[in-house]
């Protein structure tokens, strides 16, 4: 396993291909420190005894201790194990731990290229794992592209006006493919070693070209990594973890790109294309069932934090709307650890947690990420949005006054009723805090995309015939 | 293990005090046979080879092969078990498997005699052992009589006007107990061997004498059962499984009633008091993950049959709503999972699942009942609550307009749309669908309750901290 | 106006049509009174000087007081006093008024005859006027029959395997017209004096015979009125009002009735057959924002009652649930207000409310019924499902105890308790009350109806304009 | 009435005592731009011919044509035009008016002044209807500082660590008297001519300090406006409406002022503090019923086009959430119409809306707010939060790239879409929009407070007594 220092050294090697505010950026920009801040605790906290098993796990290529982060999961456990990294992660940074995408692309990828030999006769896998192999040993940070631009959305790929709207294959050679196309809402691609494309949704018949998946290094020629930095504002005198941290989305533009074919996981494929994407969004899904519970320790804990500043913790109400953010994370995280036991191993021995547990779990939290931030810009009261600037306090004049003025619990130091209220702040009322609401309904499919594979995948004629039988109807 | 027609015989030879209507009725009186037929089944099932495993269990005691009602859990394969049992069963009912209160109310007690042993040098657990082993030979079928009939709510046992409002020790002798009181809302104990009673809440100083559990046969001397049978609409010409089961409750009444010693486990040791109503409560919810998921099934089938008869099973809006049901369905039972393989061995090696995940799980069924109650009326439309009555469609002249005027789809008979919409009208619009849906938020403890279990449990300062460290602010 | 007495005199001397249970029965049938005693009332109270305004108003024609259920509004001030009048009407009778479909059809018939006429120069409404008249003098009860059987729902009319499946003209004679269908769920039909047809939808080029409007006594040769009555149980020794009260729905098939040409208000005028359909249903959903309003003052104030008995008025959740039904009644009640002030006159005169108040109004109802009987539920405990039966109070031996063990509140008599109780049940455990919450849902059209209604009436560009001039584009 | 220019001369003369960022700032600072446009708006329109008897109304003072922000309603057709303004202007400016506190203040205390000299003999209502004259006469605009601090909000003003944490009077003198506190979240201040303060609740005995209301010039010697300004992110080549806007809270502190006897309002008389402080409430509650539909009108507008230029206008889940947003804006406008039409004078003849509708109303906006902004992230998708900066779009090698890859419906030009999203990402993803939701949360006194405000004005006995009938129990 290799230490945050690093990594970070090998990012700031990359050839600059990052934009941002209309310019070429350094990936060392100040407006990438907490992005760098996040992805640097995946190295640090593995190598934490503590974490020894959760954050770690033992590669079953080559037996060796790694960061889990590039495991293939290969036990119920290793999927429990991976929800519980995922919730401890998240509720240290408060809000993402950005490395997920990786791990559950290479999953992903480990399941399908073995499906595609074995029905095709390809030689996916054998690359694959070499790839793994390679990725393990470098302890890879990898963003996974899976979103197209998508262009008019009412129509399939092969219908769209610029055929580029989704990404495609436009030259095969002997070395290797072109790619073009791009390639939406990428989180830390702007710090990843690779960027592993996969394909955005199922293909039919004519879509051999956008039946595409392949990695490659984040500077690789024709990649532009179009960047927005987002984090909570910054402090002046008031330093806090939770300003530290942030992310950078990015606009993976793919301007014909080459991919050499020992990186090309799927080309022309098309009737693999869509398994690929779903299991994607599967293992992703199965993320979010260990992250979005931490999401919400974390608002239900600034929740019960500021109730008790602000001296209601005991009422009624509160301690109602306390556990019914319990209620959430619970059966989010009880979803996942569902999916996990009930896992089945594929044909690749990679472990495959339950599509049905894991879509009910992703979906409850994504339908209740504003309801969670309701009830805590409704406990708060007003003052997220109306505490004056960090200046005011230091002001001579106006900063005593203010001092005087914020006080509620007397036992609580004003400047703790500020710290508490300004990161409340951060979260309701900053483009980070928004940017992240957004998210979390968005992040790892929509919740109309889990209606959608739980209607695909759920057996209703067995209900349909629990309700004939009763019903004195023969079954069908 | 017995047999039904075993079980039948020996609940007919029990002596008579069943009231119902105003006077003493049969245990086999007609308005019982839907009960009789439930419970029935749950002899009939443990048969098959079919359910091995799951609907059997080896005892602890004997190393024999029991039915799981009769089972103390040491394992978390038994809790799974238990689970998928109660969902099974409750699929094939339709609403209810009655006998599930009778194996939870023998946990507790396994747990809490063990307890009071420990810390209190009595014999409680070596009584309760041996009345297992009975009851595990003899295949019984026991009511839990737990909820009181409380008086004034805002006052405790030994503030309300009349002491017997709680059940209690009205009398000590050598040879036993004499307990008075009432419990309320008993399902089948018109058709119990045994009656157990567990006291319904924590006991403070001063509360001795409620502090009382017990097993009693249930014609006992004193004993009196006020019963209310309640099923769907007996079908003239149309039989249908749903219409042969049903259930009776029963307002148990302790008319000074004997206990001799060796069926006395608790009485007096106040401060074990709540611990044994709350360990029920955790049992018998854990149950409810595996009922309430069977209940949504069937009203799934039911909704996703009756949109088919309609033709709009393909609407938007429709395959939403049944999306929605799934997702109820699935996480309650995946809280059941998750507070199964979170269980924990108890001192007296009973696993006892987890606080958080079950009462979460409970709590969701029950706040979502009478949506999915909603959700039904609104797909099958007005016909469930106007369907003309079975005799209008043998009637000669009505008879043959009625089937002409009930085609929707021409593939499907005119009696399978009768058949259909009868059925949702025996759940949507009947006494004992309404019943149903009542026991559906209260059985197992009303939402509110599990929203006190989830905060009386919940370290809810391990998230404050998460706040804390984020804002700045000293861990607490 | 007529009396109680002469209406049920006039109902009684109608020809024997009425089926229930596989055969004809009397209009008097025991079954019937409930029903009786809820229309009779309509008569009762326009007789008392207290309503006066209110349930009368002055016809429009002949300048006589009549009964308002004969009116036809002419100003927002009839609109006002019509939705006052049925939430006064159903506040006491605990459901349903039942008088007010034939109301909201003379209504809706009063504008769409004047339209036809002025359109196509027909003379529909010179017939009408004359049918009004009468009516008003006879002060006539009538039953609206809109709502067709339909068949696959997934089809129009002329698309049926069965062209019968939707009401419609088989024969044009001289004389008049010979119709054949069925109408569904028609409520009262049993009681009513006439008996209005509606078209039940939008009709389109090919459909014409389908397009028919008009009215016939209800005892006409060849209209079979096969009915289902329903009301609480019936009560042995503890009378009540609500137990008196209730009502029958009517499967109505007219099997080739003749209808002479003065009692024909449409006839083969398709393009004005969606237009008056959805004009009653406007008018309907008027009257629901009275109605529905009243319903949620029942189940408030039984919620209410039974905290008060259970002694948790005063407890948080309970308090704020009926805070929540407040905000269901009044919205639902200031919707109706909006709608009756926002009315604009029809070419006839008629007042006509504003279609989106009455239909966001009628949603919000429509969407919170069963919801309102959860918090019900949830309020009143397990009691109204397993309250012992009547008898078993007066049984000498049982009667006692369980007057002993009901009480609650101190000071408030056992019977009192048991009244209660046995009230909320018949709301939540019978099928009266399961009939009565589908008829909640549906009746005046569903939630998915309104939802059509107000998609299809709301000037969603003039929204759109707002963000597009916000954005610096173009309005359209 | 007066002009923009008139407005913003006169602001601009006041003497420095806002403070921003640490340090004394112009009222013209940059950054309170969009608020002084927001005003500026206020005096434009009522200039309007079109906006005649809305915009502007008749002085019951002097029968001159007045701004109606500065007027005292004296109809039901006065509070129909305020709701109709208030909503008009907010379709304007995509989020708040920013006047309306003034109008409602004064209304208020008309009503009130004027009770308490009936009452007491005291001479409020004569020194207040010379100040509203001056008020219209120089079309002033006014902040209601009416939040005090609170401090612990568990105990009393009068039992405050520090009595200063409710504002309070601390000298009386011969010519006026001297107060000190602080008011919090009062937007505006830093542009309003008058600041009104107002009681926050109701005072008990002890309390008469706190008892007190006055208005004062907004740059008085004592008073600090600590302000934080918010807009959308200022654009740089995309100037758009939408980042015109904004506004800017304050913290106002009174520290130690002055205010003469002719602006003190209320001094002492505790007894009609709360009636004061409830009474500005329902008047402000009143405004939220015509404000706050129109922010569903944007935000609704909103979705519908970046539906369309998603390509899913037409699907059926969105065209259900657009309804479902409807029936939001129409269910508030209409409480807000039947609390207009309920509306009674008070004994100053002004027109007071009734308290449960405006409360119904205002309650059911503030529980929806972060639900409408939900179904806007869910249709937007995450562009919003994502979108690459507008420098990106002009730079030469990303630009090209960017607007090829965000094209969606071909007929829609590049920029347009880019326009869309990034004024949605104004209100989801940027401290403006995050403040703006609080305040619609908040603003007005939270969902808890109406609530309160409803229970304490809802006559629940009459609906126990409807119940009590029913059951057969004598009403009470």
């Amino acid at each position: 396993m290799k230490t945050a220092a690093e990594y970070r050294e090998r990012i700031m090697a990359l050839k600059p291909n990052v934009y941002m505010g209309g310019e070429v950026v350094s990936r060392n920009d100040p407006r990438f420190t907490p992005e760098l801040n996040v992805l640097s605790l995946t190295f640090d906290l593995a190598q934490e005894p503590a974490y020894e098993g959760v954050m770690t796990a033992t590669s079953h290529l080559t037996g060796e201790r790694i960061n889990r982060f590039c495991h293939i999961h290969h036990s119920v456990d290793d999927l429990l194990n991976k929800q519980k990294m995922t919730r401890q992660y998240v509720q240290k940074t408060g809000f993402c731990i950005l490395r997920c995408m990786g791990i559950d692309a290479m999953n992903a990828l480990s399941v399908v290229t073995h499906e595609m030999d074995q029905e095709l006769g390809t030689e996916y896998n054998r690359r694959f794992l070499d790839y793994v192999q390679d990725f393990q040993k470098r302890d890879s940070v990898a963003a996974a592209a899976q979103t197209d631009v998508k262009g008019d959305r009412s129509k399939r790929p092969k219908e769209q006006a610029d055929p580029d709207l989704y990404l495609r294959v436009v030259e095969k050679r002997r070395d290797g493919i072109v790619v073009r196309g791009a390639k939406n809402h990428i989180t830390m691609a702007a710090h990843a070693d690779e960027i592993i494309a996969l394909p955005t949704r199922v293909m039919t018949e004519g879509e051999e070209d956008w039946a595409v998946a392949f990695a490659v290094p984040a500077d690789t020629k024709g990649v532009y990594l179009v960047s927005r930095a987002s984090s909570p504002r910054p402090r002046q005198s008031l330093p806090a973890p939770v300003a530290d941290q942030g992310w950078a989305d990015s606009f993976v533009i793919f301007d014909d790109v080459f991919v050499p074919w020992e990186r090309v996981f799927m080309c022309g494929e098309r009737q693999f294309a869509g398994r690929l994407a779903l299991l994607f969004a599967l293992f992703h899904r199965h993320s979010y069932c260990g992250c979005k519970p931490a999401l919400t320790d974390v608002i239900m804990g600034m929740t019960a934090l500021v109730a008790e500043y602000n001296g209601v913790e005991k009422a009624n109400h509160v301690r109602e709307k306390l556990a019914e953010m319990i209620g959430v994370a619970e059966l989010v995280y009880a979803a996942g650890v569902a999916g996990s036991v009930n896992a089945r191993p594929a044909s690749s021995g990679t472990y495959v947690p339950d599509v049905i547990y894991c879509n009910v779990g992703r979906r409850h939290a994504g339908e209740s990420t504003y309801h969670e931030m309701n009830i805590l810009a409704d406990i708060a009261g007003g003052l997220p949005a109306t505490l004056p600037l960090e200046a005011d306090y230091n002001n001579e004049k106006t900063g005593a006054l203010l001092a005087k003025y914020i006080m509620r619990n007397p036992k609580i130091p004003a400047e703790y009723q500020q710290r508490c209220f300004r990161m409340v702040g951060d979260y309701l009322c900053s483009s980070w805090g928004g940017g992240w609401s957004v998210a979390a309904v968005h992040g790892g499919g929509s919740p109309i995309m889990e209606t959608i594979a739980i209607l695909g995948n759920y057996d209703l004629n067995a209900k349909k015939n629990i309700a004939r039988r009763l019903a004195g109807i023969p079954e069908q």
